[in-house]
């Protein structure tokens, strides 16, 4: 079996354990792995260097694509494995340990990290541990389930340990479009121009005499939690699909509307599934990741084609997929994150965005990111690379969580990551605000009308008009502009009493 | 003199006074208008325009391109012509307006605007009213110093009005590269590959039915006010310089650098008239707006080529760069600014932004808009078009103000303009603070030490020590958060007593 995954006949000799392999990890060295959205992840070298770390002091810089599974960045968080994590996570040790200030963590939009390692804008990497499903005689390396920033670490790391999983389908290679743009001052076109086009190589090219160390593994991913819709993402969703509809009326889109993105979670889930029995057609995906609902609605007949960096699906999607990878074969592929993320083509093909906010502002601004403007949930992700640039941003938030106490709606959000500028629709289950065309006061006045909790508008209005009373472009009263954040962190709930 | 700049017959009879034209504008109109950073406005017509709502009741929606010279935008604004302004303004009698909340703004990345016309995202426009150097005998129009959102105003305006400026040469022909990008979901891509390409038409194309009337004008664009280099900015000139030269010795840069671009004011100034007396050679410009130091560098042999969207110049330099065309014509190019301003060309040639902050925060968010939060001072103009992409983001700021009474460095800023996520490198008088690939505390610690200025170092070192202790990825006290806003406010000082 691994010898028909190792088709360049000097490497046989490199293969050897998991312990063995992350033994050529040195503390102090900056690591490149594998895995965005905890696809195509490393499932047995970063487990097993997370266990020497609990034996021997070692501390290393992590940079992935972006978040691991299996819960990899807990067990090396735990170990105290890790000195610096970028550019996503999503794991609650770790997170813990980040908020601590015991572990430095860079949020980074999710297309810059290969361009910032390219341009020496940041520390070269020592060494990479990339999963592949097999090693072609060349020396390239086909990727698994995601292509994150691979193409980057077999590149520009000094040494390369590869994990060749046999848990995922030979037949996968031909799915993932390997391309790269020039490197400054003589950069070029990137020649992408719809969702479907591909462009590069089917393998990432690696330089043999890189790798120092071959890991078999046959783990699959780890699967995705699916959120069956609930009332409120139904509601959500359903605000959404309506001012589709309504645009579509208007003559702004057809009804194959324009590629989507759909940041991972439950109202993406929702809103895509709502699709399925709409009168949209010919739809396309040009998103980071591929969800269940992405090939359901392949299956449907509703999506034409998806493109994107990694697949994170659950089991029973995971097993249909790759059981029938010849029917998907031709409706999407996988590419580098700074390729699926880039901000030329976001604009390019006009793409909708839709990603998930922790709270907005009366003005629309919007934190992705930090409870209480000080505490890293996740991470800013894509949701920058794709937002700013989009044909349409609409960001999505319940109105109000714990039984109400947190309204998601507030005067002024606590940390910001998206600006009023890079934000055109708002949508909770109240409603959904089009703030297209409008001025900070005109926004505040929409979203306290549609998108705010029924026992938080009338003290919003209060806060925007003794603000309006005041003046400004947009209007604030600073002394106040947190004080339902520190009711809340005081008394347990953002309502007066 | 006016026959030979109309050299379509049929339009002969279309010429008529300022006053005349502006009584084509009806009250209710968005009126799209050439200007750009002072360059190729409306001379003529728009001041008509305030002077006929002085004595009737009058109010238009208006888009620029950038701001307006003359005192225009505040001629209408005091008229009360005004009800609605985008995408950019500097005038202080229309700001006051705004803050008063009795005129909408809409502050805009520049790149944006035409996007947002062109997607049917905001209003169409009605009336266009463009600065020309001639009509040609097919009916397009050569723009003269700018030309900012006249393209898609010219495309996509119901009725045009053009002033015919006779006192731009008609050798500015050109010297424009007309391109726009296909409408979507057919766009293909921008082939700009560095500053010199020129991909487009010499003349914006108009359909000479939509033509309602022409302007003569012969007054000259206001001239831009140079500051020369003071202390303070020459400080940070030569921290920038120094930075670059170290780049440079590290192998990152070869002395061309990357194209440069520069936000208007003292300390872009200041920063190219730096590079005079320096090591750097065969410089290029990619940004909005050539100044004069642009035409320094090109006269002192440093500069090879500049791309923009205006020439906003002295009145020494209109004069010599005019007299001078052939000379300067194989040197620059002015674009549309959806395409000057583009990020995916910024992200593709590697720019170098340096743009002014009115504040910044411990962890590197920018405020460029707002004073205290509510009051705008301008608007984010295109320094989000190529803060987000560039190469290197650059912000600077003077340490302290009004006799050191405001830091311009912070514990939280009062408006978010660009997160952290976007902005490399932070400069002022005091020092530089390189933050790249620094996570939010080690941001902070580089910041207090190099950044701020020594009558706030410690009190801001107390915030941060103070905060930290409290945790979390980014710490903050929000209950302290605008303390140093709110003493300025009380005391007339950001210093405690």
């Amino acid at each position: 079996m691994s010898l028909s995954r190792i088709r360049l006949e000097s490497l046989n000799s490199k293969v050897m354990s998991a312990q063995e392999a992350a033994a050529l990890i040195e503390d102090g060295m900056v690591v490149g792995s594998s895995g965005f959205t905890k696809a195509g992840d490393s499932k047995v070298v970063l487990p097993a260097l997370a266990e020497r770390a609990k034996i021997e002091p070692l501390k290393i810089t992590l940079i992935t694509g972006a978040s691991l599974g299996h819960g990899t960045d807990g067990k090396l968080a735990e170990a105290g494995a890790l000195a610096k994590r970028m550019p996503f996570q999503v794991d609650r040790i770790l997170r813990d340990k980040i908020n601590a200030g015991e572990i430095l963590y860079i949020d980074q939009h999710l297309s810059e990290t290969a361009e910032l390692i390219h341009n020496k804008n940041i520390a070269g990497v020592d060494i990479a541990v990339l999963e592949v499903a097999c090693i072609e005689a060349d020396g390239s390396i086909v990727p698994t389930t995601s292509v994150g920033n691979s193409v980057t670490f077999a590149a520009l790391a000094k040494k390369v340990i590869l994990e060749v999983n046999t848990a995922v389908p030979l037949e996968i290679k031909g799915i993932h479009d390997i391309y790269q743009a020039e490197d400054y001052p003589r950069r070029n076109v990137i020649p992408i121009v719809a969702s479907e086009n591909k462009i590069g190589r089917k393998t990432i090219a690696l330089d043999p005499s890189k790798i120092v160390g071959i890991v078999m593994s046959d783990i699959e991913d780890s699967p995705a939690d699916i959120a069956e819709p609930d009332d409120k993402t139904t509601a959500i969703a359903n605000h959404i699909l309506g001012f589709f509809e309504n645009e579509v009326k208007l003559g702004h889109l057809t009804e194959s509307l324009l590629p989507l993105q759909a940041g991972i979670g439950k109202v993406a889930n929702a809103v895509l599934t709502g699709f399925k029995n709409s009168n949209f057609k010919n739809l396309t995906m040009f998103s980071e990741v591929l969800q269940d609902s992405t090939f359901d609605l392949i299956d449907a007949g509703k999506m034409d084609f998806a493109s994107a960096s990694s697949i994170t699906v659950s089991k029973a999607c995971y097993d249909r997929v790759f059981s029938n990878l010849d029917k998907y074969r031709d409706k999407m592929v996988l590419r580098p994150q700074n390729i699926s993320n880039t901000p030329g083509l976001v604009r390019r093909l006009g793409i909708i965005a839709i990603n998930t906010a922790i709270e907005f502002d009366i003005y629309g601004n919007v934190n992705s990111t930090h409870i209480s403007g000080t505490k890293i949930m996740n991470g800013i992700g894509g949701s920058g690379d794709f937002a700013r640039n989009a044909y349409l941003s609409i960001f999505v938030a319940q109105a109000a969580s714990k039984e109400n106490k947190i309204s998601h709606v507030l005067p002024m959000v606590s940390h910001v990551d998206h600006t009023e500028h890079d934000v055109d629709i708002l949508v909770t289950d109240i409603g959904l605000a089009d703030l297209r065309g409008l001025a900070p006061r005109e926004r505040a006045k929409k979203i306290i009308e549609n998108c705010v909790h029924p026992d938080y508008r009338e003290e919003l209005q209060s806060y925007f008009d003794r603000a309006c009373e005041r003046g400004g472009h947009t209007p604030h009263l600073l002394e106040e502009a947190f004080s339902w954040h520190l009711r809340l962190s005081e008394t347990g709930t953002m309502k007066k009493n």
